[in-house]
């Protein structure tokens, strides 16, 4: 059964979570919604009562109770030994009007695994034919933990206390940005670690990608 | 400000996890509370609004709508090359009236690290001398992923889906089993990999087991 | 230059030596001699003064005073999640007359990085169409040491000490085994770690593989 | 049988190999000798035909033909939750006059273990006090490759090719600076990735600290 969809305008912000709602309920739902078009902007509202997708009040209301566990995963092509020459970083626009780069980051979900949440994440922002070759380990190189004081891991996300596995996953096809991203680039272990890059990313995504590095014994 | 305490009657599983939702909720706020003497078998109940702890209730509407995530110890002694020696396990009652042996495991709470999280489940279940010298990595030695359908990974908990970050946990101290488990044994990697100790386990704690001796190097 | 070549007859013992070192000599500084057809079993003698390459003499006198640093790879195909689905194993002939299924393993060569052995390594016993894909970080998933002692750590090779380090690789091309394994299969996680396959290994490749699996959480 | 030994002037780099070797020596084959007094700046020569120990021109005529295995430790003290507080590091006056902070380094010896190398190390450098914690795990959190051509790898050693297994050693004891180091400090996370501590140390030390630093997540 197709869910019955309702829209309204949303801001900025409820907007940009109702499309990370929405597409983790359609990819693992109801793939067939992917191709439908919506309005730029506005929201899916009470589309299902399936327990893996939350409406905007239940998902802040489980943020003030329990950590949520996700997976972080830094893109990176290899070259044919297995070293690192580029990182890919996603380029967004924020709420507050600034634009900051990115790694893929995401919700695992009820009743997802691991390595479900790690394809699905990096399918939806790179696209479709990004090919993740995702690792035979599924120990991450470290796990961030992201609280709302900035100050407590030096990881910071305003929203919520996140504990995230974070990976190191080569990509073997075409990344495109995804619908709310600006752009992705790939960039060198020395651009990447750069002051000019590493000033524009937030959350602490910079020492991300550093520990991602280090875990590849590619830190400068 | 002292919580209100109100005390009534509950089946054994809801008087185990008030147990264990009063000692989270008491190690965390209040540490003075734990020398108080409660009934036996009786529930802590309102005593709070505090967000890391979670009543019954709202427990069992978060467990529906997103994974949990944990920490799963292995406690260990070493000799003193860093060597595997023994391997401590847990006896404890369950609901249904069989003994199991077991790991130290239990839930990272809103606002508590993964650090803070190892140190108060180990303290709690192996009593406050256990001494346990909790890794200079916070990776851990694998993700146990955890369902309520037992096929899905083989590690299982019909109660929740669970995402545990796994450690082996050297112990330098005493270790004592705590209230509510019947007894603590150090066992010989022999024994612990034994049919009959692997008998003895459920949720898949037998192949957590193995899984924390490989990364030892230690499998037989 | 190209070495000046002289064959002589050996016994198994020597040619199969005499061909390891031809082949890390060859493979290592004169590619083009990979085509050329040689008598088999007769040995490549004094071709080179090139340091990589150690004349049977002094290999062994090196193998009485320092332990030999070597890699480990355990070939695995994977799913489009990164779950390991086989684990390969090449079937070899041994001098004493028995047949012996074996992980890829070598040493690793003066100036030659460990990223390089691992690949000439694969490549030299599973065909130049196996494409490797090697991980993008360089830690092993163990160290393995052998010893001539059977007993030091179950890991035994009774030619020298080597200190392994051990690595789960992916393979996505074509596997066929090179000419001194009589062949190469793909088992399953339940085959590979069953009774009958684990008795046809040796040197304790078996507990190498059961590690490799416990690495990537495929332990059963 | 003890040892014959002859003593003989020596520059200031045979007498550090031959500390090194006596000490690797007399450690594991006869530790009463360590109380012996001998004139500093002389060699112990031709003391014994046993294989683990190498004279000097043996040595190099190994160095020339394979990669020496080694153990890299980087001394670290945590905090009760296994955090790190401080990391320790040696000062040693170089053979060109220069003085240069590093980490606890050295060979495996033939028919000795990784864990027994490290303790061996660790207590010959920061004394019999040290109480050096050897970590549960023996993979090691990277594996650094020294080569003689600096810009290999980053990682430089002008006398051979080394591939090291790098640990990180919790210290729970008085770390004092044995005979042939110039000091011993512990140093904040701040300072030690510092650009003044960073440029006294050399052979990529310093990126070995930062590498060791990310595997604790406390790069910053």
């Amino acid at each position: 059964r197709l869910p019955d969809c309702h829209y309204q305008p949303a801001t900025y912000e409820q907007a940009t979570e109702a499309r990370a709602q929405r597409d983790d309920h359609v990819a693992v739902r109801w793939p067939r919604l992917l191709v439908c078009s919506r309005p730029r902007g506005w929201r899916v509202q009470d589309i299902s009562t399936t327990t893996t997708w939350l409406r905007e009040e239940d998902l802040s209301w489980v943020r003030e109770r329990v950590p949520l566990v996700c997976v972080d995963a830094v893109p990176v092509r290899l070259d044919h030994l297995g070293q690192v020459e580029k990182v890919g970083l996603l380029l967004r626009a924020l709420p507050d009007g600034t634009v900051s780069r990115a790694i893929v980051t995401g919700r695992i979900l009820r009743d997802e695994t691991v390595r479900e949440a790690l394809w699905r994440h990096l399918t939806k922002d790179l696209g479709p034919d990004c090919d993740p070759q995702l690792p035979a380990s599924i120990t991450p190189f470290t796990v961030v933990e992201y609280f709302p004081d900035p100050h407590r891991t030096g990881f910071h996300d305003p929203r919520q206390h996140t504990v995230s596995l974070a990976y190191v996953v080569p990509m073997n096809g075409d990344c495109e940005p995804a619908e709310d991203a600006l752009d992705f680039a790939w960039l060198t272990v020395e651009e990447v670690t750069s002051l000019g890059v590493v000033s524009e990313m937030s959350q602490g995504h910079d020492r991300v990608v550093r520990h991602a590095l280090a875990s590849c014994r590619r830190l400068p």
